[in-house]
């Protein structure tokens, strides 16, 4: 029986109003042949290796990506973890027409120097609304990698004005910083975990050890790596193993930042953070358990080290609740949070000790973009008046059954289910035969992406339902048949 | 007599549409109360040591930016730069209000993905046809640091793959990069200047050299540092010396290639790129002559080292010319060059030598923001229209002028004047009287921001005229004035 002839479990947010009935392709080929037109195009301008095709933006609509030929998709990529509440959601099409907001829309102030008078209301309205709980400070910045980049500054200026003894830097720390001297330019590290990924500006992209095209030929600073956790799945099923593959890692940890705490000569490297994703997405959605991460929480209060969670992908609510790291329980929060792709804005929270005293040290032109702001205060609304969240738990684990199902019916294909919420994946057994899954699952009408070496990430808009779950295991269970007798 | 009071030199350009007369100040301290309450607010959740006033963009126009307290600024620091047209032009507000852009408005797609439809026209509309000449990949970022970063990572590729003889990078480049060892991971450099600015992310970072609060504490790449002229002003009253310097500072760079080129052990350190500012904006306004930068770009290019020209800051039109680096007379043309702040958008348009071979290289979640490329298209249509590149040549001829006069009087107070079209400067005998002089400019209804240590930039709007500049220049000699007797 189809997964789209059942009952549905109910879930309590509205259907996305006036979506289309489901995916629908039109084409003999994809991309089509006005996608194929436009990327001609563009690559007299430019490397076109990663395009998909060409979106109709007016034309798409909740769950279901519309290209310029036509084709309808079901979206359960969302923009690479970005798209909150669907396409054209009538509460952004609202707020985007706002005339209270065109002013907004018509410049491009610096927030830093010159925010406009309803700056603070849109931050209360927005980001303190949903503010990690023990972070009171909060910058906001333009996209993820710079979100990190300026979280890793917080922390370096933290751990430099901590060894000071608070005092601000002095004349001679100013001075041979200009030449990028001791102690002006001092030498110190953030800790980052095998098959992270934090972005690709230069600082970050030295903590991220994701894939290797992203990383050759880049220069990188000599930073310390510690082993994420390589767990099996089900997590359930093996129980014992898994926590003794964390107990090791977090060992490595520990003796890393012992390593770290009993260096006294300046020029030997210290580490002053750690960062860390609550889930490992581009690395292949690797998983650790609550007990990991509070592990890896107390180690780094031990050592005086900040602990960074890179929110950017898994904040916003697709785990199931608004923040990943709200499943851990930790008692003591973590010192800075990321965000950024749902979030719309790009920013940090911290602990209000990561507040610099001086001004113009997290710092730059535009330090964020408002119009960002009106988007998300109406994406949060949404979350909250048509019950996202729940709708996320409902439907994740309607759709994380349905695909632990055909697992079961396609064992040499599908593996490792795994996930929370919609923030699922699974694993088949290269990578050729998952970009062959992904290629297929396009023909039907599915915009899905791959993660890691061989594993298929599932990043659906908040808005996604029981009933589009349904129709991406219909597809899928037609895609295993034709991959099985392949 | 008064600037104001004098007939002005005719510009082409229409005023702005419905502009207010002039500046005015109505409350007894800026910023005012009003600023003050929202300052407060926000002390609780960040730094604001940056911030000068909160500001009523619905009711600033043009030129005048008006505050939360109704206070009335004549604008002469444009957002930093990157103010293109003044406050709510109405080309750009009947852009923000066209239903045709409100699915672009209402997503946020990834641009290297799913580009939106009409995003090749977007880009021919606007970035193609402002383009250097002879540069013909164009790439959209973020944000001027982004730009940067993402341009010195493509000159590393390139440098490498020319090393590599054009091949992609090996399995074990690959494998190497993974653990930042050596062939993998190169030890690349990227030469900068003394004074030179080029954004605060950890890459760039490591180029910028213009003040120490943006440097204390953060590591950096011990990358090679080359000097800046020092010129002495008017340039044609100093040629000989100027000459002399200029010289200097091009055979220290030669040195510093030609070591670089005798590297033949691949742990040693090798310039891959030089990165150059054609005014050296946040350093103070540090200007070099059109030969001198010839020279740079037949350095670069007989040591086989991309020139990248950072236009962020002087891009646009505000010298004169649409890219500052016009006027230099280059036969052969930059291998890059960044833009930002009065375009919007960042980026970088890079001979096609530089256009990556292989996808995901240069790429990140969104690649720009299409939003962006809606006001840009509404800004370069208003600069061709009004004619604006001749605007900022007539009203900058007065306003330097008028500068100069003031210095003439003031010689105690007021030296250096120098710039083109508006991209103007003048210093000040110290950082205090610089700061006293901005302030008390303040007080009069001026906007102004310094850079370097005694120095104030004019960044004004490409709508600024000579009437503005009358204005300003008549609050200018009552400072003065003040100042002269104090």
């Amino acid at each position: 029986m189809s997964s789209s002839s059942r009952a549905f479990p109910a879930t309590p947010s509205p259907a996305f109003p006036d979506e289309y009935a489901h995916a629908e392709i039109v084409t003999s080929q994809v991309p089509g042949p006005k996608s194929q037109q436009q990327l001609a195009r563009l690559a007299a301008l430019q490397n076109t290796g990663a395009i998909n095709f060409f979106a109709d933006y007016a034309a798409s609509r909740g769950n279901y990506l519309v290209d310029v030929d036509g084709n309808r998709f079901l979206d359960v990529y969302g923009q690479i973890a970005s798209l909150p509440i669907g396409y054209n959601h009538p509460k952004v099409l609202e707020a985007m027409s706002d005339k209270d907001n065109l002013a907004m829309l018509a410049q491009r102030p610096c927030l830093g120097v010159f925010p406009p008078a309803d700056w603070v209301d849109r931050i209360d309205d927005t980001l303190l609304k949903v503010a990690p709980a023990g972070l009171e400070d909060v910058n906001t910045l333009m996209c993820g990698s710079c979100s990190n980049e300026n979280a890793y500054k917080a922390v370096f200026m933290w751990f430099q004005t901590k060894l000071r003894g608070g005092r601000p830097p002095s004349e001679h720390e100013l001075e041979t910083s200009m030449t990028h001297q001791l102690p002006g330019t001092p030498n110190l590290s953030i800790l980052s975990f095998q098959g992270g990924f934090h972005g690709r500006l230069l600082g970050c992209l030295s903590t991220t050890h994701s894939k290797a095209i992203h990383k050759v030929d880049v220069p990188a600073f000599d930073w310390p790596v510690a082993p994420f956790p390589k767990l099996k799945y089900p997590l359930e099923a093996h129980q014992a193993a898994n926590e003794a593959e964390e107990a090791r890692c977090l060992e490595e940890v520990k003796t890393l930042l012992e390593h770290s705490a009993q260096v006294t000569n300046p020029e030997d490297s210290r580490i002053a953070g750690m960062i860390i994703e609550p889930i490992q997405a581009e690395g292949g959605d690797n998983h650790a358990s609550p007990a990991f991460f509070r592990g890896l929480r107390d180690l780094a209060a031990k050592y005086g080290v900040a602990f960074i969670v890179d929110e950017v992908q898994t904040g916003g609510g697709s785990t199931g609740k608004f923040w990943a790291h709200e499943h851990w329980g930790l008692e003591n929060p973590p010192d800075l949070v990321t965000f950024s792709k749902k979030m719309q804005t790009g920013g940090y929270f911290a602990k209000k000790e990561f507040r610099l005293k001086e001004g113009y040290r997290i710092f730059n032109t535009w330090m964020g973009d408002p119009t960002k702001m009106i988007t998300l205060k109406a994406v949060l609304d949404v979350v909250e008046s048509d019950s996202l969240l729940e709708n996320v738990n409902i439907t994740g684990d309607y759709l994380k059954a349905g695909l632990s199902e055909i697992a079961a019916e396609f064992p040499a294909l599908v593996s490792n289910v795994r996930g929370q919420g919609t923030y699922l994946a699974m694993d088949f057994p290269t990578e050729a035969v998952r970009n062959e899954f992904v290629g297929l699952m396009k023909t039907k009408g599915v915009a899905s992406g791959g993660c890691g070496v061989n594993s298929v990430r599932f990043r659906p808009a908040l808005v996604f339902q029981p009933k589009h779950a349904a129709e991406y295991l219909d597809k899928m269970r037609e895609v295993c048949e034709v991959l099985s007798k392949a």
